[in-house]
């Protein structure tokens, strides 16, 4: 059967309360939580209530460890490899300050690195002299692979970038950099902010060491969610920069021990609601395929991208062979956040990116501030045009 | 008036659900969260649901400024000294792996300093040669001004005490240490998890240049929130061990400026809801008064004590001249999980303290697993009298 039409379209907007209000093209932002997403969290919120706040997560110690089962089978890992975070950078972060860099190791990333890594790859080459290096692209944008390999010697010590950017609708070739990275035995952090939840993730596939996600975007979770993948390789060092008595236990007046698993990286208290949360957005997205989601996604970005380009005065900012659920443009003559706040009146959600969110390939490409549009699979054909339609509009009298 | 008389105790039980369900003595735990700390967290969630996540914020950003001004009111800070973390120790590793310390460098603590704080100590330690040591206990068991004093040299780079230990009963003299760092001009990081909504807080009183504390126990907000305090002076020259674009925006190729206020120790992603939970439990406490909440809370500490001390085998392992709402105590042969096991049978919450919990502390004083009984000024003196009467039963049968 064909992929994109295994989605009961109606049935999972039916499912998203938010799309009787708004056509939210804003998932890339975050997207529209479905209802057992929001259920699990009010569900937990009130057992908290009733029962108080440590014994409603005894109660519910059973779906508490579900989730790390759930986020683990998303991406084909082991539970054990998993830790829960505050969010995506915490994941990140928690991953990358655990490296020990010395002065004339190497980082290697990509041109539209998220700016939230690379004042950390700046901080971290202030504070140990390692320097930061951008992999060229290839000629559709994206990194390319043989510039990567040809960039390798023995002091690159992490190849650190984001998988889909957030901005620029590509799709960097995370295997590709895998096989690289495991050529020469160095480490590589995978940033699949933008991925997870849109496309099918394999972390053998990849052969990343560490991954890095949010929960909020095309996971459709809740805000404040996020993991981090540790390849279990990886936990016989690798050393959290910074330490709780959860993830290293007080054994000795003068003595802590790491956690075996990747929970070192997490500290004692948690949001219980929020991650029962995230694993109900996990299980849903399980439940529907990654490879019917992605399918769709493709299907309403293209035609998304061929509406846009039908019109006056729009320029798309898109690069790469693969292309993401996300479209960047600007108009001539017309601010995106002015562009932004008109469409948000006519109850449309799209975002704005500006240049210093991905401040090297901005300063390449000369990007003004754009408009992000983001479709995901529960958002219908009508909903685009309808966008479309709007931005036209506002595009004719500006 | 009477402090303890100006709570309207029947009210202020009807506006917390869980009262009707639990005898909640585990408020050093996590409270029972008041019914409107738990609407400010659904409605939020609804309206992420309804609107979209980021929209939701934008809609609501001025809520969400105000939860850094409730918070500063309730220390006599100033907004931009405060940061909202998803924990009391993630505001607390905040604060100390931003310090800068090197070999023969000492750090001087309490005896009953909590684990958390005490293993990153020990990894600061292994990494920097900086020391550790432990300030005596006066006569009563508190942390010893005057011992402090004799110890303090211009290698003390630090103090890091916790106010309220997290078993044993004790208030240590913040405000006294505070008076020794000034003189010495040593920064002074103040644990106050369990102090705040318990206690009156002024960190100009205290004279504390970093103070980190927890939403979810006598604050009575949600789990996952917490909050540092940073002094303002401190802000001139204390860079987080970690940074993303949100605390250090991107600024030019190479460079990073850290944000002027204390949230230059956030990331980028939040959680609204849960903040907007701890807004709705400061405003709470606020309104109360921490005055009143203080001497009601007394009381029934007081009242406990008082009735634990008359039953059988039960020993009390309470010090401190200044009690806290934390009553630590064991039974002679009984376990104090079997304990805690069939006070939750009867719908009774009290929580377990583990001696690898405050391990200086414990092994000091030879602390077996401990009973903790934390009454909060929303429990009722018949609740106080049933939990009595059921731990007495269980000694009578075991």
């Amino acid at each position: 059967m064909n992929q994109i039409n295994r989605l009961d379209i109606a049935s999972l907007r039916a499912d998203t309360p938010g799309t009787a209000h708004r056509i939210h093209l804003n998932n890339a932002g975050a997207s529209l939580m479905p209802a057992p997403v929001i259920a699990a969290m009010k569900d937990h919120l009130d057992l908290e209530a009733m029962r108080g706040g440590y014994e409603a997560a005894d109660m519910r110690a059973e779906a508490v460890s579900a989730v790390y089962a759930s986020v683990a089978r998303l991406i084909n890992a082991g539970d054990d490899e998993i830790a829960l975070t505050e969010n995506a950078t915490v994941a990140w972060q928690m991953a990358f300050y655990a490296q020990r860099f010395q002065a004339g190791d190497r980082i290697l990333t990509a041109r539209a690195e998220y700016a939230a890594n690379y004042v950390a790859f700046l901080q971290m080459a202030r504070r140990t002299g390692v320097t930061i290096e951008v992999v060229p692209d290839d000629e559709t944008g994206a990194l390319d692979p043989d510039a990567l390999a040809a960039m390798m010697d023995e002091r690159v010590k992490l190849i650190a970038i984001t998988w889909i950017p957030t901005n620029g609708g590509l799709i960097n070739p995370a295997a590709a950099v895998g096989k690289i990275a495991r050529r020469h035995g160095v480490t590589y952090l995978l940033d699949a902010c933008q991925a997870v939840g849109q496309l099918p993730i394999d972390v053998e596939e990849i052969g990343c060491d560490l991954l890095a996600a949010t929960g909020r975007k095309f996971l459709r979770g809740p805000r404040g969610t996020g993991f981090l993948y540790v390849r279990r390789a990886m936990l016989e060092t690798l050393e959290p920069a910074m330490i709780d008595h959860f993830g290293a236990p007080w054994v000795g007046a003068d003595r802590y021990a790491l956690r075996p698993d990747a929970r070192r990286f997490e500290t004692w208290e948690k949001n219980y609601a929020a991650r029962l949360g995230l694993g109900a957005a996990v299980d849903y997205a399980l439940g529907l395929g990654l490879d019917a989601i992605r399918a769709r996604c493709l299907h309403l970005t293209d035609h998304v991208k061929a509406e846009l380009e039908r019109l006056p005065r729009v320029t798309l900012h898109d690069l790469g062979r693969d292309r993401a659920a996300i479209v960047s443009f600007a108009v001539s003559g017309l601010a995106s956040e002015a562009i932004r706040s008109e469409l948000t009146q006519r109850a449309i959600n799209v975002s704005v990116s500006k240049p210093n969110s991905t401040l090297l390939d901005a300063s390449a490409r000369n990007l003004p501030t754009v408009l992000r549009v983001s479709p995901h699979y529960y958002n219908s054909e009508d909903e685009i045009d309808l966008f479309v339609d709007a931005l036209n509009d506002i595009i004719a009298s500006g």
